[in-house]
């Protein structure tokens, strides 16, 4: 009977492992990433007004920095396809666009995301298909004033922080950085930015852009 | 010792169970969307010119017909943010532009994806930018004429079938529509398109546009 019983006990024993392994397995899927292993996070650094190379089977995600991604038309004109900042991802693949640039508006931090990765930035393929939709409506304001206001309200949102007068947008952007993303000429954006101060609709410091409350969005 | 054989046999067996349980689960993880179970299909029909309600939360999925996802100025004019056909997803969460309307072009029938499977949708929310970023490029041509150029082209990959003398373009658009998805007036519309028939870069039946192959893109 003793030497019955310890001849049981081995492979009930065993019989354990294969459940706990598929326990454990059921764990781990549970908890991580399924089928995602994280991808070797490797940043790399660009430094302001450089171009970040673009292949179309791997996006970059910014760390750190703006980029502005843009193409030409074919007189030479350029045109900007979004702004983007920590947190987004850029890349020809989300503009099947040619040419295809990738601007460092600052110093400039990206880590690659290979396709095979794509399944796990959901939400920021999600956040660049929003802003590309905000900004053709912004561009299709027909009124310069309301579409550099529109602009304005959108930069406040994305580089933006609240301050007791506004929001303080915390990107300096050149008058003709913003009439090359808006469509218009360098000439409007400085006459029109300039009526909106005297209605006090913007305040102009040396270092910032505050965008008065009385024109941001509910 | 015939009887000692058959009181080992028992957990022999049931210890090959939970092993079975766990190949089994591999075998499943492996192969399907993991943590993603399919949706229940539900397939939604609507008529054309109707409404397809939009929520946060939710997405649809195109399985037939051609929607426009448009918004509005706040002098009331539309802003149209895309054309959209079978595979396609839309929803106001990819747009965050308010108001969102998707208005039917044609009888429709679209699948609900709540936000828990979102992650099984990458490849359209990546095509949902890439349209996005073509359309934002096609609104900054500055001149009409190369406006509607590149409309017609775009139009005629993404609905469009191959043919001797051309692309025909699938999808019947008034020259009012066309001229609210590109900010002009449908009487430069109707002109701009009298001069391509004209200079022979495209080609009007009665049923069907069809852009020569001169204009289509490499």
């Amino acid at each position: 009977m003793n030497r019955g019983w310890r001849s049981v006990s081995v492979p009930i024993f065993y019989s354990f492992v294969p459940f706990l392994f598929s326990v454990w397995k059921i764990a781990v899927f549970a908890t991580q990433e399924p089928r995602i292993a994280s991808p070797a996070v490797q940043l790399r650094p660009f430094r302001q007004r450089s171009l970040i190379p673009s292949q179309a089977d791997s996006l970059w995600k910014i760390t750190a920095g703006v980029v502005r991604s843009l193409t030409w038309t074919d007189a030479g004109t350029p045109i900007s396809l979004g702004l983007w900042t920590v947190g987004d991802v850029v890349g020809v693949a989300l503009s099947r666009v040619t040419p295809y640039e990738l601007e460092c508006l600052t110093d400039v931090q990206v880590q690659a995301i290979p396709r095979s990765h794509w399944r796990s930035i959901t939400d920021q393929l999600i956040d660049h298909a929003q802003e590309s939709q905000q900004l053709l409506a912004i561009l299709r304001q027909e009124r310069i004033r309301d579409r550099i206001l529109a602009f304005l309200q959108w930069l406040s949102y994305k580089f933006g922080r609240e301050s007791a007068n506004g929001r303080v947008i915390e990107l300096k952007l050149s008058h003709r950085a913003i009439a090359e993303i808006l469509g218009t000429s360098r000439v409007t954006v400085t006459r029109t930015l300039g009526q909106l101060e005297e209605e006090g609709l913007m305040q102009r410091t040396r270092d910032h852009w505050i965008l008065s409350h009385d024109v941001l969005m509910p």
